[in-house]
This record gives structure tokens, sequence and C-alpha cells, in this order.
């Protein structure tokens, strides 16, 4: 017998890569925080022994979600400002609270809440954008979570920098101080083309390539950027950061709703990565992205929840869900966006985003054991007829029952739903598994 | 002191009507079933005594969901078929499937485990749409649920009826023998305008008039039914529904995605409900329904979940905040459909255009004690800064406690999230009030 620390068995695993697979009767096993081994819990009963084993005959377990984009200390702004137009929210809530509150203390605390938030709908790591990054690196691993946190660059003053010399400054050192760091990586976060200066631009862009950093950045989010853009550079966004030399495989572009069919082009053929909030992209009213036009170009793609101020849920199950939806109503196909691309979208597209796909975003020998267990057994889900899809369309946030990160449990629900009939739960799951078999 | 069977005390109460107001701090005081008094909780104490006396402080009451369009049964086909598109998904999984299994018990089983998932979402009322309607009410009624079954009326033959004539007699025998009954209230339901003659149509026209029934029935789905409506008859659907006499105030359009402005005023003019299914039109890409023109012009709007086979969900809280955040982006306006019509759109909305908005719909004094209770307190809701918009669009069903219809607990969650920081939640209520002290 080998030894382990931990072993999972589940009713069904799906690794994400390979893709399209669901594994039967599976043992996840775990030591040192890395997946050991995958196996028939048959062969895991003669083979492995831990301190520690975890039954889930009917759960499935899935890697970890990686948030592509969030703003984690705006929970704590979360709920002003509803139904307002744009620059009223940002300019009559947002950033009047945002200037009162900010400040590590708040960054560290709210991201730290945020955290709680992630973990309890199955997030194991998070690309976090905002200011303090440092801070925000404290609260999302307090929470348990891996982080990529950003070296934000905008033009324009804030508590954490003066200046576009300043904000470099910092996010180069914040580059260097987590670089090989197990739990926390950093990107350059350029805020957005219209925020940011070509020369600020290029900046980004050395840094990037001296490190080897993703570069974490708002692209053509409103039909008002592009506009503005060919206002005040003739060129598109798109254009315009390829001549600042910021269009690379490093390149996740957050929003990417008005990309058009020669940035799609640009987009693939330079590797970029797209990262999609269809929540806060419907919200705002900025529009409808064209991910059925960047899944058949091969654009790599993984998705963001935004910041609690306009979405204003951290929720990656629903916004995944509402990622497939979506894409099918937009493309005008319901055949658009399957399953196995949107839950490979959210876990294993988002880790290649942040270069980070070696240690995270499937469930794979040697992987980093970052995973959460989610309940196919109530009446939210039964009957199980193709637990892939259930897990999208069926279920949500609240059927996660189990979140781990590098081996250790960091968020566990223990729910009892009470109906009149005290037997109701084990009779909606004989009664499901009755007209299965009839099917 | 006056007697009472059940006081909630709840630190908000949003009664929907009025409209836009949150009471504070209120109890809902119930009597044979229906409120008897809305009041300051400090006043209740004095006023009223009951056996039961529930506190809530952290949580809101509303009024429960209407499901304005539901085929509760489909529960147990749920997962077949998804990604493909619309006629191998019906005629290759889902019409064998029907075929195979459909009968009272399939139906009277389905619609239980349906009423088990609403419930658990907050729906005290749905609006079904399937065969076997008195099964349908049999199941859904001893899951707790009240609900509208449909007299369906469908232009080709099932195991419920074998001709146009024998659907509409069975319609009939069920409106009459639900007549007047305080749980179930019959519907007729001609299937859609490509599924019923001009004759039917009329028929159900004549049955709705002499019984005062609201009309059931698919409307606008698709572009594809528009356009055969053209071809064959020479004139829209709504054109051909007013024609046949089914253009009035008991109109149920469920889906009017493909409504045109003509359309909008003729149903505007006739005092029309639309039942809005966002999901499923997304699912099936059958496209986006114009929601912010039909609040603009003044239509009655309810929400409703389709069936599981096609959304595959009953989530009324999730399908009521994707219409609103779908509206904004349709429209381009991030202040179109704002949260109290939305959240009215889901309660009242419903009650309305079931012509049941005496007995249900909002939390008002002489009405049904329908209702839900929702906790704000977790880390998906902190800090609470605006309810209504956070009950909408930051927490979701699982935050979703207690549901009661007609005074009668038939849903209790106990839930608990257990982090590696035993005291993280009092924490994160600590800090979120902290936090929201200083904006």
């Amino acid at each position: 017998m080998l030894n382990a620390d931990t072993i999972i068995e589940a009713r069904w695993v799906i690794p994400v890569a390979p893709k399209g697979v669901i594994l039967e009767n599976t043992s996840v096993v775990i030591a040192d925080g890395r997946i050991i081994d995958l196996l028939p819990i048959s062969e895991a009963h003669t083979k492995y022994s831990a301190p520690e084993v975890v039954s889930l005959p009917s759960s499935a377990l899935l890697p970890g979600f990686v948030n592509l984009h969030s703003h984690a200390a705006m929970n704590l702004v979360r709920g002003l400002g509803a139904d307002l137009p744009l620059m009223d929210w940002l300019t009559k809530k947002i950033w009047p609270a945002e200037g009162k509150l900010m400040s590590p203390e708040f960054v560290r605390e709210g991201s730290w809440l945020a955290g709680l938030e992630m973990t309890a709908g199955g997030v194991t790591t998070t690309s976090d954008h905002y200011f303090f990054p440092k801070a925000a690196a404290e609260g999302l691993r307090s929470a348990g979570l891996r982080c990529a946190v950003s070296g934000i660059v905008i033009g324009f003053p804030s508590a954490w920098a003066k200046n576009d010399a300043e904000y470099l400054e910092k996010s180069e050192a914040l580059i260097r101080e987590f670089e090989g760091d197990r739990f926390i990586h950093a990107t350059i976060a350029p805020h957005a083309p219209y925020t940011v200066s070509d020369d600020s631009l290029k900046a980004c862009a050395a840094i990037s390539d001296r490190y080897g950093v993703p570069i974490h950045m708002h692209v053509n989010e409103t039909a008002g950027e592009v506009a503005d853009s060919l206002r005040d550079h003739g060129e598109r966004p798109i254009e315009r950061l390829s001549r600042c030399g910021l269009l690379n495989d490093r390149l996740i572009a957050v929003h990417s709703v008005h990309a058009n069919d020669d940035d799609i082009r640009a987009m693939a053929a330079a590797r970029a990565s797209v990262c999609h909030c269809p929540c806060s992209n419907l919200k705002l009213a900025s529009g409808f992205a064209p991910i059925a036009k960047f899944l058949a170009a091969g654009i790599n793609l993984g998705i963001g929840t935004d910041g609690a101020a306009s979405n204003d849920k951290l929720d990656m199950l629903g916004e995944t869900r509402l990622a497939a939806m979506l894409a099918k109503a937009v493309a005008g196909d319901p055949t658009a966006a399957p399953v196995f691309d949107m839950l490979e979208a959210a876990t294993l597209g988002g880790a290649r985003a942040l270069k980070w796909d070696q240690e995270i975003g499937s469930l794979e020998k040697g992987k980093a054991a970052d995973m959460f267990a989610i309940s196919l057994s109530t009446p939210e889900s039964l009957p199980v007829q193709d637990p892939a899809a259930q897990i999208l369309y069926s279920a949500g946030r609240e059927c996660i029952t189990h979140t781990w990160v590098d081996g250790s449990l960091i968020m566990e629900k223990r729910a009892k739903t009470i109906y009149p009939d005290p037997a109701a739960l084990e009779r909606a799951q004989s009664l499901a598994a009755k007209w299965q078999s009839r099917i």
C-alpha cells in the first residue's frame, strides 16, 4: 500500500483534460497538495491508504473554477446604485465610495470577504484587478484561494500610486516579489485602452516581456471605447495594443464585447486570450460578446465574474451557465458553446490565460489538488442523465459542497432542506431512478 | 391581545404592493392562511399573540414567486440532449422519451419532484402547461404549491386525448372541476399558433369567455413561427389570435420573443399579459424578447421558468435576475427593467396574468400568506446596502430559507458553510458593517 494524505471517492470525476471525459466511481488520490493518481475506487482500495477518505457517492468532482477577472475588494461596495446609467453609477456612487475607503485594510478585508463567497462557489483561483494588490493577495490567501494579483497601471492618481511612473515601478516590484510563488502570481495590468497612454502601454509590454507575466486588461468593453479610440488614435483598441507591443499570447483581453472580425483574426493569430464576463456586460448594457466566434477562431477563452459592484455576485458556475446560453442566442445556434467547451473555459481556459496551466485548471496527475465537489442528488438535479450538462445547466453554486486548494479543504457546506414529508428527499431519489430506468 | 396562528418577524419585508416599498423590522401576522396584519415588530408584540413566532433578524420576506410557465413533469426528462439543434432535441430525445413515459403517474410524480425544486426556490404558485393536468395538480399540491393547470389543446394525438374535440371536452371538464378551488385553478391552453387550427382557437376563446379563465399559450417564440404564420395564414400570430377571439386581457402570451412594434401595440391595447422565459429563449437560441418595450407599453409582465428540459432549472430568482440584466443589454440602457419592476413581474405580475391577484402576488392584508424568506447575512449578500437590488442581483435561490403557502411552512433549509476559520461568518458580518458605516 502506498501512502497518501487524502483520497476522495466520487461518483463522477470530470477532469476537464482530457476533454469530454467523465470518469465514474473514481478516486482522486492526493499527497503533498498534488494529485498523485486518479483510478477506480475499487483499485484505490488495494493500492493506497490515507488518513482521510472522503466518500461522495452522488457528487461530481471538478477542477476548481479559475475566476479570470475579479475586483474582489469591491464586494464591500456591492449594492450601490443599481439600475443607474453607467456614468452616474461610477461618478455618484462607486468612485466616491472607493475614494473614501481605499486603503490596504479595505482591500485586504474586502478581498477576504469576496474570497469566502468565491470558495463557497467552487472558485480556487482568482485573477484580481485592483489597487493595493499585495493586500488583495493577503485577503484572498487568508480565505484559502490561489490568486494572480495585478500590477495595475492607470492614468490617474489613486491612494495606491500618484502617477504612471509610480504605478509602473510598484507593478514591477510586485511581479518580482511573487516570482516563483506557489500560491500568488502577479500580472501587469494596464487598466484599459482609454485610461493608459501609449508610453505606459509600451512600458507594460516591456515588463510583460521581461518577466513573462500575463497582461490583464479591460479591452473592447463598450462601443464608446472603440469609437473614442478611433477618434483619438485613428485605430481600434486591438490595433493600438498591437502597435504598443501588447498583442501576444500573454494578453488577457477582458470583456472583448465589441471585438469585430478583424480583431478576432488578429487576436487568434497572436494567441491572445479572452476573458468573458457576461453578467457585467448585460447589467451595464455593454453588449453581447461574440463567444461562438472566439471559439470558432480557436481563441483561448476564460470566464470572469467582474466585481460585485457591477455583477453583483461572484458565482462562476452561474456566470459560465449564462455564458453558454447567451452564446447560443447570440449565434442563433443552440449547438454553440457546448458544455465541455464552457466547463473548460471556466477552469483550464483561465489557467492557460494565466500561464498557470502546468499547475492548475484540470484534474491530472501531478497537478495541484484544486477542486470542488458538487452534489447531484437533490431535486435541483434529479434525475442525472448527463452529469456534465446538468452541472452547467441545472445545478447551481448551492449544490457545491466542498472546495479544496492544494489538497486542503477550504470550504464545506452542510445543508438540509426540510419538507413536510420527512422522507421527501429519499422518495425523490428513488422516483427519479425509476423513471430514468424507463427512458 | 388578538390571536393569530403565526407571526413572522423580519428585518425587511418587501410587499411588492405598494410598489417600491421596503418595510423594516416588520411582523407579518397570519391567521387562517391569510395575512391579517403587517406592522412594526414592537407593535406586534403588544397587539398579537400566536403559538408560532418565527424570528428572521437578517432576512427579507417577499411574496412567493408565481412561476407563470412551467412544464413541471418534464423535470423527469431533464438532461436529455443538451446542445442539440432544436428539431433533433425534440424528435430524437424529448418526444420519444415523453411518448414512452406519458401517463398520469409520470405527470403526478414528475410534477411533485419539480414542486420540491420550486418550493426550495421560493415559488408558491406555478402555472403549468402539460398533459394530464389533474395529475399535475395532484403532484404540485402534494409538494405544497398552489397551481393553475392547463386544459391543453394541441393538434395531434397524445396519451391524454386523441383529437381536438376530446382535448376541448377534457379542458372544459377540468375548468369546471376546479371552479372556485382555493388552491387549484385551470386555464385554457391552446399549445401554440402553429399546432392549433383556427376552429380550435375559436373554441378555446369561447371557453375562456364562458368561464373567464386565462389563455395560457406559447406565442411568438421563434422567428420560424412568425414566418410560418405569414406563409400559412397571411397574418402574424398576434393578428391571427385577434381574429380568433383570443387577444384580450386573459391572454398570457408565453415567450413573445418575436413580438414586433405592431404586436406590442395590439397586446397593450388588449391588456394581454406576456410571460417571459429568458433562459429557455437563450438556450434554444430563440432570441431576445423586447422586455423594455413591453414595460414601456404598460403590458403586464410575468416570468416563467419553462420546463426543465429546455432551461434546465426551475429557479425563479435566477430567471428574474437574468430577465432584468438581459433587458438592459437588449435595450442598450442600464436603467431598463429596474429592480422593483422585475420583482413585481415575478410575483404580482404573474398573479395578475392568472386573474389571481385578489388572493396572491403581494403581501397585503387579506391576501393569502404565500411568501418566502431570504437570508441576506452570508458572504453572498454582505454588506446589505440595498436589500431589493441585492436580493435580485447578489443573492440566489440558495439564500431562500423558508417558503410558506397559505400560511403553512412547506420548505425550510438549514444550511451551514464551514470555513477553516470557525468564526469566519461572524467576522464577515462585522467587517461588512464596519465598512458600510464608512461609505
